[in-house]
């Protein structure tokens, strides 16, 4: 997880071609080449630094009672696989089954109107009345009033950090983070010891996003990061709920330009469920309803767009990695580790000659 | 116009077998039953009652110098003769021509918030900017603010009634009628002396949406006369525009339920411009941004859903009113009147058996 450029396109290429990941770092560098590893990536495997961190970070799973979750395994949440960009795996302090347990992600400002962070309290609460787990950021503001809602309510809720899984960041939400161990989870892609690093933050919101049915935002100003999370969550065909606001309310300034790129508009909880669409008994304080494409190691969820725009330019003849870079316009790299999990997922088989065909 | 049940479409109706409308005056019995007139209104028609009235009208017209312009004029707004209910002749004191300028009506709660209220006034002042007039109610709260508003950019304002032309309601806007007077157009359906009545302001309101190109609806409860209005609006394929505000304001409440049944999201006039599509200068004050289809006498004016649905039913071979009732599920008098006007554009022509043909 620590080796540059390494992601799950890779990860997966190691698992089809040499049975399990872990041989990657005993690989030769002329099998690392084939696996279309870079120079960095190879240099960084063979060195001295990636065998002491590794052990540094086996020894913090081991000591914290971390589990290391990979794409490959069952529990990996159908949802996050199916992102393009996935990642290779996830750090997981808690609970490793709420990551399967359905979700809605509530995420905004940091520095809310005293009406943001009502509603977010209010739809949380609500929410998870309902059995929905409630996943946030643990940032400031929105995030901190959502995760700390749904405890309140005796609900569940799971935190994905833009640090290492081992630090707290913000520093004062150290007791609401530990409250959330003991309750929901506790989520990172990042290596222990990665600091708060603006780059690391939409890419974990990539995450919160991907665990969850939907993303309510509420209040965003115009340049802020939730706003661009939820506006690729919304390119990714996934269900992003925007509270509106008056247009004089600069905190409201985001949510409204996300509604009128297609987010739906909501009012309370209600709206939300109508959307997403979760067999839900009202009132319901259980976490019972998991439902068929949720199911650990379920196959049949639902595909992202890209994803959908891959298997329509497959068609049903065999195809060649070159063939849908062609027809796609995406990258080598992300084909291929789109057609892996595509055929981890039994959708595509490969045929003699690197060609792909359609099952499904 | 105060003969009961006597609408645009015995009015059309009239003009087309009678070569004018004041032959109903004098016509017979047997003669307004052809024209598929009820008891009532030939009761009317021969009292005495209507003799008076009429005279009293006609003194009241000529008095006050106010215009009554039938929906036959040149100058009656095509928009609002597209209205399946279009009112039979309006009232209009001021300046006639102020009907055919490009509108847009700004409506909304009788009570608003400070915020509604603000943001009625930088719209309006802004719309007025752009050479558009403002149309309105002349009720408390938004409708008098967005009249005021208009009147201070030095913008034109239109105040349909939902009283006698000649009644002043609220008798605290007084000063603003006569403003408005003075400046754009005031307009009533009813009759002189009509007082305020709970079920005539339903009808007012689809003269001010079916004369404006778009209405604003800036804050309204569940309940209330403008949402009411914006709904019917929506449904005949109108342009509405409604401004959001927090879900915990009530009255942002029914905008939105607009915004979530179809209503356009604005955020300000930049947002109503762009779909409406007046051809506009820049900070233009002036009034001269007429459009092909706004000209008085224009026909080529954009048809209501209800009649595109007559026209799709209608279809290029000949039909009688009773297939077109049939095939749209209209009652024949609503579908005679809509006829009747299509006839009038040009659009349709009668052929010998009581059949209507489509032209375009």
């Amino acid at each position: 997880m620590r080796t540059p450029g390494l992601g799950a396109a890779a990860v997966l290429r190691a698992l089809a071609q040499l049975g399990d990941v872990c041989s990657l770092a005993v690989a030769s560098s002329a099998t690392l080449q084939s696996l279309g590893l870079g120079k960095e990536a190879i240099d960084y495997l063979h060195s001295e630094r990636s065998r002491l961190e590794t052990e540094s970070d086996l020894k913090w799973i081991e000591s914290s009672g971390a589990t290391l979750l990979p794409i490959t395994s069952e529990k990996f949440p159908p949802q996050l696989r199916a992102l393009r960009d996935a990642p290779a795996a996830l750090y997981v302090l808690g609970n490793v089954d709420a990551l399967s347990q359905p979700q809605v992600a509530i995420v905004g400002s940091r520095v809310p109107t005293a009406a943001g962070r009502k509603f977010a309290v209010q739809i949380a609460a609500e929410l998870s009345g309902y059995g929905l787990a409630i996943t946030s950021g643990l940032a400031r503001g929105i995030d901190t009033a959502a995760h700390e809602a749904a405890l309140s309510a005796g609900g569940r809720t799971l935190a994905v950090l833009g640090t290492g899984p081992d630090l707290c960041y913000p520093a004062d939400n150290l007791a609401l983070l530990q409250r959330i161990l003991g309750n929901g989870a506790v989520v990172s892609e990042f290596a222990p010891g990665t600091p708060p690093c603006r780059q690391n933050f939409p890419r974990r919101n990539r995450i919160i996003s991907g665990l969850a049915r939907g993303t309510v935002v509420v209040e965003a100003a115009t340049d802020s990061g939730s706003l661009i999370t939820a506006r690729r969550a919304l390119e990714q065909g996934r269900e992003v709920f925007a509270v509106p606001g008056s247009p004089l309310n600069p905190q409201a300034a985001g949510c409204l330009a996300l509604l009128r790129e297609g987010a739906h508009l909501i009012r309370g909880a209600a709206d939300v469920l109508e959307q997403i669409e979760i067999p839900i008994e009202q009132n319901s304080s259980s976490y019972q309803c998991v439902t068929d494409d949720q199911k650990p190691g379920g196959s049949a969820h639902r595909l992202d767009k890209e994803y959908e725009m891959l298997l329509d330019a497959l068609g049903f003849e065999p195809a060649s990695i070159d063939d849908l870079v062609d027809r796609t316009g995406f990258n080598p790299g992300t084909v291929a580790s789109m057609m892996l999990i595509l055929e981890l997922e039994g959708r595509v088989e490969t045929r003699p000659g690197a060609l792909f065909n359609r099952v499904t």
